[in-house]
């Protein structure tokens, strides 16, 4: 495709740091956070303003450009991979905060900020931004919105979309939509703010979010329960819940996971544990103190081998450490590392972890799970080299099952990475044939040309 | 429109006490719970399972026949008004609680099932279902869920949108779909169970719904604030969430519903008083009765006459009930009673009630104003005879700038009860001339022969 008279017109609107065309700057946009994905886009753009944003869609979609809209680039499901010879939008240097209005528990925000300066903000006010990707520190608040992130604290605070009050979107078309406001209710109209959160850069381009802040919480307790078996910690998440305790964390580490936690950060784990449950209570100290005094007692009398309850704050930052650098733990170990995403019905996950370790010894392949206990959602890491096609195949043979397995359990195969390109051929497993059949018409209504993001998700 | 052959066809597959036809019982749907909106439908149908509502979608799709889906029928916009010689599809008789699943924090039931049944089965496991809209002794769950109905535990709890983790919908053409599940994190494909929730019945017909729930609290205190004027009660209510305390009712009353309820209801409230603040903590005892305790100081300091503190949870009941009866209490004293529920940021709320008090005076008409302060939710109550053209066409001019000085404020025409026939002049100023395209296209893409409530919201 040449591009050369798009370029040209971008270029009469954009300065030249704006449009980006050299062979280097094409090759780091090529990829975001996922393994194995990459294509060449033929420019990247870095508006300023949403009117530029406007401009940059009129153009593409009067000329059927494809366009991938990306903040940091962090996805971990192709969803900011460009289409080849397509334009890539970056949205960071869109990235002020523009109000945090403390009588309404509200912050405005341009997309491109990242989403640890909207949480540091809010704590500066003594308020409290909840969701936390564990990208938090690099990715940006209109990533998260578009793949409607989770984090550590799902199961008591919920996730992006529930602290989205409003958005500003750019359409398809180049007109802009302006969607919820300020109110803590609104039902006029339908829901078009919560069809933006979570739809992966295909039906607009957030240029504005209105977030909802809570008041920070007093206190927080860190405890860390060690377990001979998966099935026992299982249990425990169970049990903390049947005695109406919601923790604000409730991760979990298998086996290898652990050892590559303790080998990269030198925590003090012991090594032969099957199993480490990360819990977290938060709110008015005297719940907080009881709670993580009842989880102590239900850890113990549940098999835990041993029960570390933090005694100061940093302590617990500490402990939560071992949770924290999972990921980086699991990722040196080797060339390529594939980060799944399955949830099921928390009742469901014992079963599910069990599940993953058996694929894994069947088809060979080395994987550490880790993740969310308390919201059911698990990511099982695939350690692996991209250059062994032979072992790629064992690998993908093994997400498939794992996949399928998730839906069976009636879960999802994705929590809260998005579908991207990356599980796009498992999502009508999922969805069904009517499922999909509805997305793509709300597609179309968005999209008609379908210049946004186009082959992310479905065909 | 002679439908004789869609009745014969209905008849095919619904029992005779499954399909109303007889001028006795269409006189009785031909209304919901909006003042001066009826029209005659052509049948009533009453199906009791979800295959029976496919079947009779399909068959008014294929011949273009209205259909307006309705619960209990308590809403008051008119969106569950028939189109006239349509068919009403009434949902009342899917009223199963199919399962109760505590592991998990859910339930599953069928939309005809009341608000409160599920509220009670909820508590009855030591468990809560927030939501509780002022018709939850009445309406249905499902109705809820087509409405996103909100209620006085908005500002800590959220609305019904909050606690929908799935539904199970019918499309305009019969088709099935399932969207959501029991997972607490699912991103797969765009959130089409959102848009479903809020959408008036106009996208598809819910025949399931997962419902999220959560640990009931331990404990709750009651107290009333009597203020001589609004605007303190406004500021007690800022300085409230100003001291990070978020109260699970924050709810008033202005002078002229105080005189109707203390008439009615008999509380033993002062009727010279400007204002009464009805506010509510719950949580953890500890917690609680620290909250309590500051709000009473806080209420003091911020000018009220008198705050009344509940020694006992029935006590607490009887200062509540004077929220609770205030439309009951405003209904008695005038043939046509028009409820409104504009909402505007919080920050803004005396503002907003000063602007209602003048427009009254201005036009002549009679308004009472109760509502949820903390939301910024308040419902404008117009005492009329819709019998006296010369006063209506006064209370609808009255009417116009409420909503026009809402929107100016940053705020909605509606926080939770929806559009329907009743707001739909007034949508195109909230949203612009995008908005009201997008929610078009929307519409299309779900119903594209138009059967599902047509003339609802937008024509």
């Amino acid at each position: 495709m040449d591009n050369s008279a798009l370029i040209k017109e971008l270029a009469s609107f954009l300065r030249a740091d704006q449009l980006l065309t050299s062979d280097e700057d094409l090759s780091v946009y090529a990829f975001d956070g996922t393994a194995m994905l990459h294509n060449r886009p033929a420019c990247v753009v870095l508006p300023e303003r949403g009117e530029e944003v406007a401009q940059i869609l009129a153009l593409c979609n009067k000329k059927a450009v494809p366009v991938v809209t990306r903040g940091s680039g962090t996805g971990l499901a192709g969803g900011a991979v460009p289409s080849e010879g397509g334009v890539v939008l970056c949205l960071v240097r869109l990235n002020k905060i523009i109000e945090l209005d403390a009588a309404n528990l509200v912050m405005v925000c341009e997309p491109g900020v990242l989403t640890q300066k909207v949480a540091d903000e809010a704590l500066a006010a003594g308020l409290f931004y909840p969701p936390d990707p564990g990208s938090i520190k690099i990715s940006t608040i209109g990533g998260n919105v578009a793949n409607n992130s989770g984090g550590l604290r799902g199961l008591k605070y919920g996730v992006t979309r529930d602290y989205i009050m409003g958005l500003e979107v750019v359409l398809a078309d180049g007109q802009i939509l302006e969607t919820g406001n300020k109110c803590v209710k609104d039902v006029a109209g339908f829901a078009l703010k919560d069809l933006f959160i979570g739809s992966e850069g295909m039906l607009g381009v957030i240029t504005k979010v209105i977030l909802k802040l809570v008041p920070a919480p007093a206190s927080k307790k860190t405890l860390l329960g060690l377990y001979d078996d998966m099935t026992q910690a299982a249990e425990t998440v169970s049990a903390i819940i049947e005695n109406k305790i919601i923790p604000c964390t409730l991760e979990f580490l298998d086996r290898t996971t652990i050892e590559c936690v303790e080998s990269y950060a030198k925590i003090g784990l012991p090594t032969d544990c099957e199993a480490v449950l990360l819990m977290e209570v938060d709110g008015h100290p005297a719940e907080v103190d009881e709670q993580a005094a009842q989880i102590k007692e239900i850890a113990r009398q549940g098999g835990a081998r041993e029960v570390r309850l933090a005694a100061t704050v940093e302590e617990g930052l500490r402990l939560a450490a071992a949770r924290r650098t999972a990921f980086s733990a699991l990722a040196r170990l080797a060339p390529t590392v594939v980060l799944e995403d399955v949830t099921v019905p928390r009742s469901e996950l014992a079963r599910m972890v069990a599940y993953v370790q058996e694929v894994g010894e069947r088809h060979q392949v080395k994987v550490g799970t880790f993740g969310h206990m308390g919201d059911g959602n698990l990511h099982p890491t695939f350690l692996c080299d991209e250059r062994n096609e032979e072992e790629m195949a064992r690998v993908e043979k093994a997400m498939e099952e794992v996949f399928s397995f998730a839906v069976e359990l009636g879960g999802t195969i994705t929590g809260e990475h998005g579908v991207g390109l990356a599980k796009k051929p498992f999502l009508p497993k999922q969805l069904g044939p009517v499922g999909m059949d509805v997305l793509k018409r709300v597609k179309i209504a968005f999209d008609p040309v379908g210049i946004l993001n186009p082959g992310n998700m479905f065909d």
